[in-house]
């Protein structure tokens, strides 16, 4: 027999009884039944039901053993009686009368119970990952990642692309946010950083002639702590492909998105259809970069209602060029209850308030209710309606202003009226391509132009576009969102040096920064360099939505903690004088 | 069709002969022939030829592009003339004829070619890597590296493992070698480290209860560089198991290298039978930890023969304690220039020279040569003869003193007879486990005692073996070797901290130091931990040794060069004041 185990904890069942077996695991849970001890035993597959009486040889020992001992136990299998039988255990039909006992590994006193469903404070988890990790929903949660990436892996291979590694000791990349840095011992005084993507590495791939890659790729921000976000390094699908427009890359990735979903989304409704809806678009009808359409609500412009109307504030607002009223229609939300509490709600946002109308069973059929249908009469009130499709019971608010102003608010109004009013399906997964991305925004406060998003895209219009308002320029830049989240993000890029030059410099970076700074690329782009593109999609947030958490470190087998500390293995720490002098490094007290 | 390609350049075939096709890719290679042009057009797939005569409306077009143009390019799929059928390529029955052209990116003069074979010089091909790439062999190591890390990956699944990804910015891990640092901004003055191996998360992930874990592994080692290791990062096949014994490692990992090298061995033989053989066997028949099966010569004490022999040299040294002659026999090595050039070879290395005797026709049959067997006399020579299993032609190398001393040459010396012979067969795998390794070893100069490897092995006898002689303790701990190179390496873990505790204090480790230095692991251990072990393969060595190759920048994607440089990336590089700052760290000149 193994020296361990002949079987798991989740293998035997009515069929081996009789049989002489041998069983190691953690002790789960031990019951004394007046003289009878039961012993749940589990391992990594599951739980056996141990059982001493009087009679056996083992039942001194059986005594001694505590929770989460690691023991080796040795006996005939039995079947249960017939009221003992548990039917949601692959083993509830029988058990093991135990013969023999060898304590493998000890545990002392428990600074954290793994069986039960109490909860403890995350510092205290995260010190004692390895017990943490014991308990059943982490585990299960741990095991769903690794299945996660094993299947997006199996479909881009099976989609013709190829996992390459990338260098994860390299230099700086312009990801915009900050590189963690790690100093050279041969070359003391310089650093090499961590890749903040395998951004510049998967273009040159394309120039080194590869066709598709991908992979499950480790990324590295030194970002300030967030609680959905990990401080120091996530991982992503990372997407390029060679000779492809937008359309290809949609149709190569979303099947494999789709199928994780469907694979892994327990029964939940996963869309088949993702609509693509501009950027524009989507603040208009969802406030969002990021539309949650399990939400059916879609904003409108109603601005033409409210000009010159009898609603002195929104016209007044109206006269002011660039200025916009919009309606979030809420069906089923006519109750001024409802109503009110809705704008209350903005008013908490910061917003002077959401005016509304709604529409109720009046005496001659519908009727509209509300202060501002008062203000602006039953004509205008009606056209409303009618726009807006809204009949007996709904309610529509309306918010006024710059809609770059107001535009988040309204779209977390959005959010919070579709899960009042139950009309978010919360078991679902709604999927949507966000496309036409700005390539440029201008800081409101300097006036500056900069990149709206990583600077590789290609312009809409190439460099022609690129001579005209730079406002104006859309990239082939794309976001896919699932339940209000971004869980991809990419783009088609740009792959001709002149174009990159001039869309550098319309952001102020002149041709020498340029060089510098993405020196590696643009040469690579000057020897004969393929159109390409792809995307890079979140897998710890795609894992976080399959496991419906909003946690991140409920779905790393050991993160760190929000200040970016590991408990467990105790890092940050200091550095030893033999290890700074061989970096040519000394710490220094920071002045702020 | 497409806006790139209807078809890819592997794609075409006779059935497509009267198709109109799109075609990308780059121009490999472009020829006159009097009037009609040919471009073999390349993308990662294959070649397709593409041909313009002066009737060709792109023809103007054609005569412009320069090799590594990106091109698209559309035509008609012509059958070849049959004298002009390549039966080496795909696409070697058709041509398309080409009736436009479009440049996708042009393409500088060449530092580096990539059509032809034209070596050139190291520095060259790693700044335009990118370039290099695109050459067919290292393009072909590229995707092989690729699909090696697939299958093992794929046949870990396949036996139960689950992967499961491990920190990369941590802390410390004592794996003898030098840490990577990275300092922490949020935590001036102290800093992370990137994981040498992932060594105790995976025992961690073991003491969590997850039972079979692997995982695709970058080490980070700050290593002085060598030619046939990267120097700053690597890749290992990471394994560890719960509930197992040594023997249980041996067979989960067999069937998975094993099964590599059977893919991917292009016909070349791969041992089924996989020998154990003690480390100080392997040194006694192989004067090395990492045996070179390939070579059926196994050396042999014959210190018998010698003691009290005329052979005055030898006689002498055995009169010391330790010391031993052992013979390298050296089957069809009989001849006096072979075993002169074979003691010229053992001088080289630093010895005084390798004494020998050869076997050869004589006037009774067979008899014995070379001053050795003179001075032994025949009943001796005839001894070793027997004992060495030779014959007629045959030779033999003999070497005296104390085996730590002369083993390393006596193994280099098997190896060159070996090749020198024809012995070796060069178109196979062999593999050896090496098992009983030593737990320490005594450092020659300073005496004291320490690890031989990592201090995690589980000593084979337990607590009780640490009680004795500490250099006599063996450990649960094994190589592979294949080939000569060593390419796995594991233990059986010592998860009692009682244990543990003991092994750490003979090589010199306070309680305190090992509570500092190992804390996360040892108090997981304090709470239920598993019988574990496993092991960790080196996937670049493993690659090498499929690709034929001994230089490590040929199965890496990015490498740097010898010197720890990216020359493409420019890494390392000069920090801003702005991100010392921000790490509070300053640069100081170094002393040395």
């Amino acid at each position: 027999m193994h020296a361990y185990r002949s079987h798991t904890c989740a293998q035997l069942t009515k069929a081996d009884v009789g049989q002489t077996v041998r069983l190691s695991g953690w002790v789960h849970r031990v019951r004394d039944h007046g003289g009878v001890l039961f012993i749940d035993l589990r391992d990594h597959y599951g739980v056996t039901q141990i059982l001493a009486d009087g009679d056996s040889p083992a039942f001194a020992e059986v005594e001694k053993v505590r929770s989460e001992w690691v023991i080796r136990i040795e006996g005939t299998v039995k079947a249960r009686d017939e009221s003992l039988i548990n039917p949601k255990l692959p083993t509830g039909e029988i058990e093991v009368y135990i013969r023999d006992l060898t304590v493998l590994g000890a545990a002392e006193e428990l600074p954290l119970p793994v069986f039960g469903d109490q909860e403890y404070p995350e510092e205290t988890r995260l010190a004692y990952r390895f017990l943490d990790l014991r308990r059943e929903s982490l585990h299960n949660n741990i095991m769903l990642r690794s299945h996660v990436i094993k299947s997006m892996r199996d479909r881009m291979w099976d989609s013709g692309f190829t996992e390459f590694q990338t260098p994860i000791i390299t230099a700086s990349s312009p990801e915009g946010a900050r590189d963690f840095l790690v100093p050279s011992r041969l070359h003391p005084g310089k650093f090499y950083a961590l890749p903040q993507a395998p951004q510049q590495f998967k273009q040159l791939i394309m120039v080194a002639g590869f066709d598709r890659y991908f992979q499950i790729a480790p990324c590295f921000r030194d970002e300030d702590p967030r609680a959905d976000r990990s401080p120091t390094d996530f991982y992503q699908l990372d997407v390029e492909m060679s000779f492809v427009e937008q359309q290809d890359v949609f149709d190569a990735v979303q099947p494999v998105i789709q199928g994780v979903f469907e694979e892994f989304g327990n029964g939940r409704k996963v869309d088949q259809h993702w609509p693509q809806i501009a950027y524009r678009d989507a603040a208009l009808w969802y406030g969002s970069d990021k539309p949650d359409l399990r939400n059916p609500i879609k904003m409108q412009d109603v601005s033409e209602h409210f000009r010159g109307s009898g609603f002195a504030i929104f016209a007044k607002l109206l006269e002011t060029e660039g200025n916009e009223i919009r309606a979030i229609p809420a069906p089923t939300g006519g109750s001024r209850k409802f109503c009110d509490r809705m704008n209350a709600f903005a008013q908490q946002q910061g917003l002077p308030g959401m005016g509304y109308i709604f529409w109720r069973e009046g005496a001659d059929g519908i009727e509209a209710a509300g202060p501002l249908a008062k203000n602006i009469g039953p004509e205008r009130t009606e056209a409303i309606r009618q726009q807006l499709g809204l009949g007996k019971g709904d309610a529509a608010f309306f918010l006024g202003g710059k809609p770059k102003v107001f535009e988040p608010v309204a779209g977390r109004a959005r959010n919070v009226i579709g899960e009042e009013l139950g009309l978010t399906d919360k078991d679902r997964f709604a999927f949507a391509w966000v496309v036409d991305f700005p390539i440029y925004e201008k800081d409101e406060e300097t006036g500056e132009i900069d990149f709206e998003h990583n600077p590789f895209s290609m312009p809409q219009g190439g460099l022609e576009a690129l001579e005209g308002d730079p406002l104006e320029v859309k990239g082939y830049q794309y976001d896919l969102a699932c339940n209000g989240y971004e869980i991809l993000s990419g783009a088609i890029r740009n792959h001709r040096p002149e174009i990159m030059f001039k869309a550098f410099e319309i952001a102020g970076y002149g041709h020498d920064e340029v060089e510098k700074r993405f020196g590696g690329m643009v040469k690579a782009f000057r020897y004969g360099a393929p159109p390409h593109g792809g995307c890079a999609a979140g897998i710890d947030r795609i894992v976080m939505l399959l496991a419906d958490t909003a946690n991140i470190r409920e779905v790393i087998m050991f993160p760190m903690n929000q200040r970016a500390e590991d408990l467990m293995m105790d890092a940050p720490s200091n550095p030893t004088n033999e290890q700074l002098r061989e970096l040519g490094l000394r710490v220094v007290p920071r002045e702020d």
